[in-house]
């Protein structure tokens, strides 16, 4: 293709254009071999026409373009100086607009919107939603066109941008697929299995710190599941939605607070209903008022403790610079399990000869 | 702008047409007050030119159109016939490449592909990636075009479903943003955990149906988190997995059984390591053999439990026409507390004189 985008240049700047085309086709395919740049996304379809022509020659080189690549669709056309760097862009529909003896440097847009090489696939969606785009070239270090990205494929990159922040969150690989390879799957989810494992350990121990006032009220074991369940569930409805909210762009660093302030507020909303739920069920079932009140003032704390690191969790990721979904769910039913636990253990502890008495 | 349109055409087609066209802006704007439909998605810049003209007199009415509306970006033309049914498309790359004195229809493509009016937002986003267009006309019962799909909006379709599905999972209503009002999330959120409430108690119901066998070992309680975390957390990861391949439209509905093996097994290799560790943990650290084999045991078979059920919840749902995401979280984990607990509890009772021997 480069041969054909110099037929259309003038001889000498043909000869110093030749020599960017060159090294740029000496980056492209060093690049083929990256899994997450620009490079992955690139096609090979452009046009890139020198500045300085008219709009009837870049008409005619459109043409001639269009014999040798029979393409049905462009749309676009990318316009390159001496050195082979973009200067602009004109649509199909503006070159068949403008007067024919016009320079195509009156018409055409000098925003251009370019990525350099190795830009990650996300940004480079980003990118291209911000600024409503549907081709963005991709340019080296000397800021020449190299490639281009065109929007089909960046619906992938969303799509599977999506499925990423789930796997993360649960500790899968995001490469792991459903009828993907069995030993795959192992290699994804074993190694979070076993973290969740000692964390849940840590819920263990509490239980057996307590297991004196275990043994005085076995009553209490039957709402163990319940205080971490809840928890468990209202800690990751809050995590799902601030994990989601980062990778949209809709959360600001200074909104920790104001998030904080939000999620412990519903916390306690949450944690009063539920709390005079379960303390009601509590109170019907067992027949004990003392049982029934830990019961739901425990439910009623683990519920603001699950708002509260349902938001500190993955804010906290972030900003230690790593992925505020990396297997934040694991971390946040920790959290809810080992607190919870203490919460409703202590209270009982503290209550111990109303409830038992 | 129909009268635009109706400007290219003869007069007699035109009074046709305009009819048509008459209808068409009828229907549009009581769609609009749809939300999920491709209504919602709709961009009123179209143009449709009658499929008899020439190349040239196409070509002067995209003049025309421009000059109204100044479409720097004007890419495909529609054809449509009398009655105003879309019966084709161009580019206009293919008018610009074509003869000036050729009908239109010798160059159009007759592979129309369109949607009906009101059609669900996500159908609309998969026939667009399956075809890779950039635009999909809407037509109305009579097949007459009247509005477009663009790409751009897709995207968001696209961004937005991923986002569902993970809040669906979870139960947190599909509009609800992290700063987002106070009690619109309160009213998104609270019902699942009522839900969850109630099915958390089943899982306590089953401790207390074990209250004897509690009391006599009382230190079983420290694993009911152990054997009921891992479980959700495999079960979670399995539910995940398979709830966002059949959104990708990565799972036909034959696979089941293949998919039901594989997590089952998967579920038994994982529940062999973590089974193990957690036994050589519970010896280590209450140094009581037989408790140690039943906490191993139960661990692995939760974890098969947690696989299976991460395969039927969403499987059961589509197959009851329910999404297969909705709160199935919630449902998974109840399997693995309920059935993990009864595995547990029940293999400590068959066991209870060698765990206290």
């Amino acid at each position: 293709m480069a041969a054909d985008v110099l037929r259309a240049l003038p001889q000498d700047v043909a000869d110093s254009a030749l020599e960017s085309m060159e090294a740029a086709a000496e980056v492209a395919p060093l690049m083929a071999y990256e899994d997450d740049g620009a490079v992955g996304l690139m096609t090979p379809e452009f046009i890139a026409i020198h500045e300085t022509v008219t709009v009837s020659q870049a008409m005619s080189f459109i043409r001639t373009w269009a014999e040798e690549y029979g393409a049905a669709n462009i749309s676009q056309v990318f316009l390159v100086d001496n050195d082979g760097v973009v200067t602009g862009t004109a649509s199909l529909s503006q070159l068949v607009l403008a007067r024919p003896f016009h320079d195509v440097s009156l018409i055409m847009n000098r925003d251009v919107i370019s990525v350099a090489t190795g830009t990650d696939q996300k940004e480079v969606a980003r990118i291209m939603k911000r600024h409503d785009i549907h081709r963005l070239p991709v340019v080296d270090d000397a800021n020449r066109i190299v490639d281009m990205v065109v929007i089909d494929d960046i619906i992938d990159v969303f799509e599977h941008e999506a499925t990423e922040d789930m796997f993360r969150m649960i500790g899968v690989d995001q490469g792991e697929r459903a009828l993907g390879p069995f030993w795959r799957s192992v290699r994804s989810r074993l190694p979070w299995l076993c973290v969740n494992l000692a964390t849940a350990i840590a819920a263990g121990l509490v239980i057996t710190l307590y297991q004196s006032t275990m043994i005085q009220a076995v009553a209490l074991a039957a709402f163990l599941p319940v205080i971490a369940g809840q928890g468990g569930i209202a800690g990751t409805q809050t995590l799902t939605l601030i994990v989601r909210s980062i990778a949209l762009g809709e959360l600001a660093t200074g909104n920790a607070k104001r998030l904080l302030l939000k999620e412990a507020g519903l916390g306690l909303i949450h944690g009063i209903v539920v709390g005079l739920l379960v303390a009601g069920i509590a109170f019907a079932w067992k027949g004990n008022p003392w049982l029934a009140l830990v019961v739901g003032l425990a439910m009623t704390a683990n519920m603001m403790v699950a708002g509260v690191s349902g938001v500190l969790v993955p804010l906290g990721l972030r900003a230690l610079k790593i992925d505020p979904g990396l297997a934040s769910a694991v971390a946040v039913t920790t959290a809810t399990d080992v607190i919870g636990f203490l919460i409703y253990l202590g209270l009982a502890t503290l209550m111990i000869t109303l409830i038992v008495g």
